[in-house]
């Protein structure tokens, strides 16, 4: 089988998501958390083959991340205080709409409820005007693809006006954009209850889906669940900021758990409730967003979806370089242009297939609440087009919320080549005339006073010029407030800066490593042609669980010394690898371990015994070559670590022929 | 310098916590968390050389365990449900006692109030008596060896009954075992109240020591964070099994966050709420605790604190080998004794200095609810001896409570190779006369005969041969139950069995990460004799959190492409170095890295532009050679990675005399 033969052989068996699933478990890549216990929805353990396969991508992104770019990684609690939330915006604005049954319980999601009501009309109103056989069946679909349940057990053929149609078609176009009292409108005016009872709902509640606990044992201190790695790492700027010597750009990194509580996440590991992320920030000054590694990267050609291509309903996206992408200004800068296509050659290396990745651009409304710009690296799988990578350009807005509640500054100092003149309004306060006029208030005048902006500052010189006086209001203390030229003076003044402060922005490129680890097993995944029973996991070598199955043909106690000379020199050498002395036949241990996605299978037999030479077998072209048990372990360190095709790294072996795989 | 003389500068400057701290938390090592907030006790962030090691010590972990043991890791949920946890015996047993001040809210532990309280009467006793000087002085030296704040703010000189000093003084000795309702007589009886105010406080209620959180929307699932990785393994166990084809002895794995909702955590990385484990249970046979490679370790020498040796009132560890341990039956097994041997060699890899650390037995009542026996590894700090990895045998328990509780069998089934003829009751129940006899009350009847251990059937047998008839009652079910011999059939029977089928037992080696880092850092950690001022952490190369330090001598732009290219190398192969390029002079950079605890240092000068040498300077012992670019690496990475010593790693290279260190 030669590479175009494979390529083929891959493409020949329709792709089965039931078929992967069932492998997927059945050889532990994963299982429900619990399930002993009848498992918890959104809730998933990582078995052997897939918590390697989730390190090895790990490790990979660290390397080419972490390692390349000189990143500061860290490390931060998951246990965040609400104060820290509060100030971040997720107590306020990290939830969904939920409604309740308040007769049965149950619980639903307003947006997918609405949604799928409306769907289902629509399908109703098509099998009544003959357009649809089955409107049932095809729901079902739908909800699959989903991957949600059908809420809407059973759809009644019933037609519809045209103008209601149009009406359900508009908003089903829009559905991610309306807030939850928009939601609630509609649920009155057409009438969407319990899909099974009919029964109304209570209106939208928001639910926050942060995990919440209290710390401590007063039970006094909340705190939530993080729902992402970036808080903490804002939080340690000034300390990052010192540690690059207060240089920047310069990045941080963290990589570990978030949660966060979904109202119902159906089965699957595209929606779960706590999750790997691994999250970069970098630091970048506002007024040069430029990459000194951009000419690197300038001429990689991607697939992007911008806004524009959206808003107008198409879906086919414009293949250009990064460079061109950039010099149009269609991506906003440099700095974002970098990290888009180093996620792109992330994600190849790891095992996406390239034709099914593209960049789409956030919409104006769906954007997260911190985020100014940002584009989603999405994977195409059996459930439709995936967000897996988020690359968002967070501005300077969590610098600030955070510097303005603690009153730190988190900013940089940078030293001005050429000093410069700057004119601005200051106003000076006699303090020692505040305490004895506002007491226990004083401290809340003061600060009223020193916040205020260079505008407002001008009105009050003003004022106080014309007036003699200022005359203002403090939130928190009653009545008006007078103050002459003995307590504040408001002077425009000009003065020389050998120093420029900034908040730096921040691009964030955000990372859920069990979706791309999913989208990897989808594009993978096959059967061969020639026995669709027999399913391969093509993982690279790179990043595949195990390297090496190691095979004794037989459990005669003559093979037993080479498998553990063998087995020595692995271990030695660090290629992870498992030897299966099962006494089933060689074929089936080789189809077991194609759906372990294993690359190669050393096999040794009674000739290894008297010669030393072993047999390599490739996994997906099930090729074979045989040499010594040095110059084989060299092959498959060249093709794993080193990047040799199989051609390359195995030109010194001699091909080998065997029925071993037609068993 | 030699290696004699390193070994002697190291002691030469007596070891001080707060300059040990202080280069921790000004190299960002680490931060306690949300400190920007004010922080949170018992939190903490890793910054980039602290998360650098941590990820370091997991990588050499993993090495050392899973690929040597070719164990099987997991990665399973965070997030438990109450269920999991109650059967676990964690929902009622994992809990700290403690007692409230109703007037002030302050919360103390009841065992750690109790102690000082005593410990400071004891004290003013022995000011009174004139044996002590200053007792506050005294006490507050304990408790902050202790890591605790001292409560008792001001002793009293008073004396004390001699009965009542030996009392205090037996109370003391075995504060460790004292049950919440004891603690409470004891502060009845001794009149222990607030220690500041002297106002009694609430008896000890027992505080759950695990983070509570609701899982969905409906509020009604109540979970908690996992005390611990292990139970996340048991449930896992029967897909386990069948992953290794059904084969006993096999080891899990896992390393991931766990969580302790800690009373009073004082500032310190010893005692926090949230942590990293690194866990393995090792499934064996009950009846066969061997191990096929105990051969490799037995003959290693360790320091063990045995129970015998404790109860003697010593501390005098037995030094002996662990064959000799096993031999003698102190060590329970060559199972646990293997892994007791492992942690050892993993422990001495990373930088324990191997005369701070010992084995210490677990006295009977201090064992954590699940265990038979256990072993920790305790390494000495300046806050005692502190346990860091804990060896138990959990023996059954968990996979017997979690099987029982599921009705799911956790067991492994062993073909016998010679079957065996066994004699037991059994019973048959003739379920179609069950149903319209019991309606729905049925099944509980029918799991209540089928639950009867041996002993009872065997009564039962005999009832029945006896009345033609068996009576009991079952609970839930009002009034007794009578049932024939048309019901039930009660046999002795003899058959022969081919498989043997057995709950294994678990061998647990469990290890706070975070524990060994801060054990390693004070281990490492020296000043230099000839300037006091200058601190350096001795990492082993290996898992130092960066390997090479880049000097460029200035930043002449001559110098750029050297230090260019010498990063291109480090970086293809992958060591981990960062270069430092600010203007400061190169002994204030080497001074500032040593802190950092880089080994090597490798410098740029204006020969390295002529001649394409660099300057290798080695950490400890400031000396320095000289060597080709490529020579230099290769010395680095012999020493780092393939355990090389600086003698042999650099015997190609000349020596090189700089006077650097001495600027």
């Amino acid at each position: 089988m030669t590479v175009e033969d494979v390529k083929q052989a891959r493409q020949a068996v329709e792709f089965s998501r039931e078929k992967l699933e069932s492998v997927l478990r059945g050889r532990f890549f994963y299982a429900p958390a619990f399930d002993l216990y009848g498992g918890v929805s959104g809730l998933y353990d990582y078995g052997p083959p897939g918590c390697s396969f989730q390190a090895n991508v790990v490790d990979q992104w660290r390397k080419h991340f972490i390692l390349e770019e000189d990143m500061l990684e860290v490390d931060c609690t998951m246990l965040t205080p609400y104060e820290v939330l509060k100030t971040s915006g997720h107590v306020d604005k990290f939830s969904d709409w939920m409604c309740r049954d308040l007769k049965t319980g149950e619980i639903f999601r307003a947006d997918h409820l609405v949604e799928e009501v409306l769907e289902a009309r629509l399908k109703g109103d098509q099998e009544a005007r003959g357009l649809v056989k089955d409107a049932n069946a095809e729901a079902e679909e739908d909800a699959d693809k989903k991957k949600r349940k059908k809420k809407v057990k059973q759809i009644k053929a019933v037609k519809l006006e045209d103008d209601v149609v149009k009406e359900y078609q508009h908003i089903l176009a829009q559905i991610d954009g309306y807030s939850g009292p928009e939601l609630g409108e509609m649920m009155k005016k057409y009438n969407i209850g319990n899909p099974v009872t009919g029964e109304p709902l209570e209106p939208p509640m928001a639910f926050n889906l942060m995990f919440e606990t209290a710390i401590g044992p007063s039970g006094q201190l909340k705190g939530y669940l993080r729902p992402e790695t970036a808080q903490g790492q804002f939080l340690n700027f000034n300390k990052l900021l010192e540690f690059n010597n207060g240089k920047t750009p310069f990045a941080s990194a963290s990589i570990g758990k978030s949660f966060r509580n979904e109202i119902s996440p159906r089965a699957g590991l595209l929606r779960v409730r706590e999750f790997l992320m691994a999250e970069i920030e970098h630091f970048v000054d506002p007024l040069d967003k430029s990459h000194p590694k951009f000419h690197e990267v300038k001429d990689i050609k991607l697939s992007f979806l911008p806004r524009n291509i959206q808003q107008s309903g198409s879906t086919e996206p414009l293949v250009t370089t990064i460079g061109e992408a950039v010099a149009s200004k269609m991506v906003d800068n440099e700095t974002l242009g970098y990290f888009i296509a180093r996620i792109y050659l992330f994600l190849i290396k790891i095992g996406v297939d390239d034709t099914k990745l593209r960049f789409r651009q956030h919409m104006a409304n769906e954007m997260a609440h911190y985020a100014a710009d940002c584009w989603d690296a999405e994977l195409k799988t059996s459930f439709g087009w995936i967000e897996c990578v988020g690359c968002a350009d967070r501005s300077a807005y969590d610098l600030t919320v955070h510097a303005n509640k603690t009153k730190e500054k988190l900013v940089v100092r940078q030293k001005l080549e050429t000093p410069v003149e700057v004119t601005k309004y200051e106003i000076d306060l006699t303090k020692k005339l505040f305490g004895p006029k506002f007491r226990k208030d004083a401290p809340k005048v003061e600060a009223y006073l020193t916040e205020l902006s260079q505008e407002e500052l001008e009105k009050k010189a003003e004022e106080l010029k014309t007036n003699g006086k200022i005359v203002f209001t403090v939130k928190g203390i009653e009545g008006e407030i007078e103050l002459d030229d003995k307590f504040v003076v408001i002077e425009k003044r000009t003065k020389v800066e050998h120093v420029r402060e900034f908040v730096p922005n921040v691009i964030e490129p955000s990372f859920g490593i069990g979706r791309i680890i999913y989208s990897i097993f989808e594009h993978s995944f096959w059967s061969r042609p020639e026995d669709t029973a027999r399913a391969v996991l093509s993982f690279p070598p790179l990043v595949a669980p195990t390297k090496v199955l190691l095979v004794p043909l037989s459990n005669h106690k003559d093979l037993a010394p080479v498998t553990a000379q063998v087995s020595k020199i692995l271990r030695k050498e660090q290629i992870a690898f498992r030897v299966d002395d099962s006494g089933v036949s060689i074929g089936k241990r080789y189809a077991r371990n194609d759906e372990l996605g294993t690359p190669f299978g050393i096999t040794i037999d009674f000739d290894s015994v008297k010669d030393g030479s072993v047999t390599l077998r490739e996994r997906d072209s099930t090729k074979q070559v045989r040499g010594s048990v040095e110059a084989v372990i060299k092959a498959v360190r060249e093709i794993t670590y080193n990047g040799a095709s199989w051609e390359e790294g195995t030109k010194d072996l001699a091909p080998f022929v065997s029925q071993s795989d037609a068993e």
